[in-house]
């Protein structure tokens, strides 16, 4: 990260008082950088955090490049220092942090990823949802329960059973060729590649419906697949012992996602 | 804080991955620093951070303290530094921060606190509930519904309607003679207050209970008041546009408290 430290007093660590983005660096640009920085600002004001300069983030990412090729870029975005208590600050000067680590591209897996269900359930606050926020202590307690390299993802269920996400990753799956993904209006992120992936099965003219989904729906589908900014799309192979194989549906999608940029998804 | 800044690959920032106490520093003692400490080990313990070595804090905080007569100790916990993603580091080396401010008790409003009921929810999460986790940021977002210097507190409910917490306190009420409190199975602070409050009434032979309270309860109720480390004890005189008074319950529990060194409870 640019800057090594922040101040102790910082929001971003007291309370989780903040955002972050992670952006795939491919071919020596931030992919779907435009989409990131949109939706660090809309969640910014969701916060009531002064939305940043994105011209300002752009070049200190651009800075920071250099002559990386592959990596991961990350952008943090806090209410700052304040005095202490839950109460804003007035004026607020947000903490902002940009950060580049060289790093291959994920192999994509050949024959699909091992997927398990996590019992860390993952709670509803239709003001959170869909954000990215500094607060992701169910995800590590979910990604906690299980140390099998074999085992790629886990996916979370809300207190009504539904199936929202995996623990760093939005889920899809595929039924009579429609592509079905999680609604988020309660709980999860909205992510990057979640909104590519729909963006390309539209122009494909799949037909995309965001609905409740619960593990009966996966049991049934054709298949199932994972997305998240640096992984691209990851088929699952095999769901809590139920095996998968990639539909033609999703094979489009990812031949879409490759036309796109999304190199993870090249065959 | 001792050390005034954490490195921005810290867990406790990119996740709000650890927990935090806050502890009134009264006539040069930090108060009820066993209990403070116990929790704290409790919760690394259910969040699997390795439990950092209590007599080392209480020299930490000792040495802070020097003159301090009046003031606020904190202490951070969190899982430290680790690489990119929600898995755990292994090994762990937990963050551990230790601070001291100098600050005035807060004065006891002699008529008692104004509150309201906040929009904002408090999520539910068995996983979590009764910690003092770094991940509050729902609690921010309820403070920030009201700037009105003469409201003390917001109230919280959950998603079904029961209420909660405050953002930064616990919630009791008498009715009949008894001390009725919200359960915390779901979502909420295990507050010190709290216990000493409740400890406080059984030796007083009170009767207390812990259960679903909403907002038909509290209309009932012969009074309510808040709890909190640092303010102790605030009778509400209103909420949500009713009065309340001092029950003779509260008043005797608040002259328990005030024997058990909470000097905010003094008449």
């Amino acid at each position: 990260m640019q800057g090594d430290s922040i101040p102790v007093e910082d929001r971003g660590l007291s309370y989780g008082d903040g955002l972050f983005e992670t952006i795939a660096v491919r071919e020596g640009r931030c992919r779907f950088l435009t989409a990131h920085l949109a939706r660090l600002a809309a969640g910014c004001e969701r916060l009531g955090i002064p939305v940043p300069d994105n011209r300002q983030i752009a070049a200190e990412l651009g800075q920071l490049l250099g002559t990386t090729e592959y990596g991961t870029a990350k952008i943090i975005v806090t209410r700052g220092h304040g005095p202490r208590g839950y109460r804003q600050p007035v004026p607020c000067n947000p903490t902002r942090l940009v950060g580049m680590q060289r790093a291959s591209p994920a192999i994509p897996p050949a024959d699909g990823v091992r997927v398990r269900y996590c019992a860390t359930l993952i709670s509803r606050n239709p003001k959170l949802a869909g954000l990215k926020t500094l607060n992701r202590l169910e995800q590590v307690l979910a990604r906690a329960e299980w140390t099998d390299n074999e085992i790629a993802e886990g996916l979370m269920l809300n207190d009504r059973g539904e199936v929202v996400c995996g623990t760093m990753s939005n889920l899809f799956y595929t039924q009579a060729g429609v592509l079905l993904t999680p609604e988020l209006h309660e709980c999860g992120v909205s992510g990057i590649m979640r909104q590519a992936t729909i963006e390309a099965a539209q122009r494909l003219g799949i037909e995309v419906q965001e609905r409740k989904v619960n593990q009966q729906d996966l049991q049934n589908a054709e298949d199932v697949f994972l997305s998240n900014a640096l992984i691209g799309i990851w088929p699952v192979a095999e769901l809590a012992g139920q095996e998968y194989r990639c539909s033609e549906v999703t094979n489009q999608i990812m031949r879409g996602l490759y036309a796109m940029g999304v190199i993870e998804c090249g065959t």
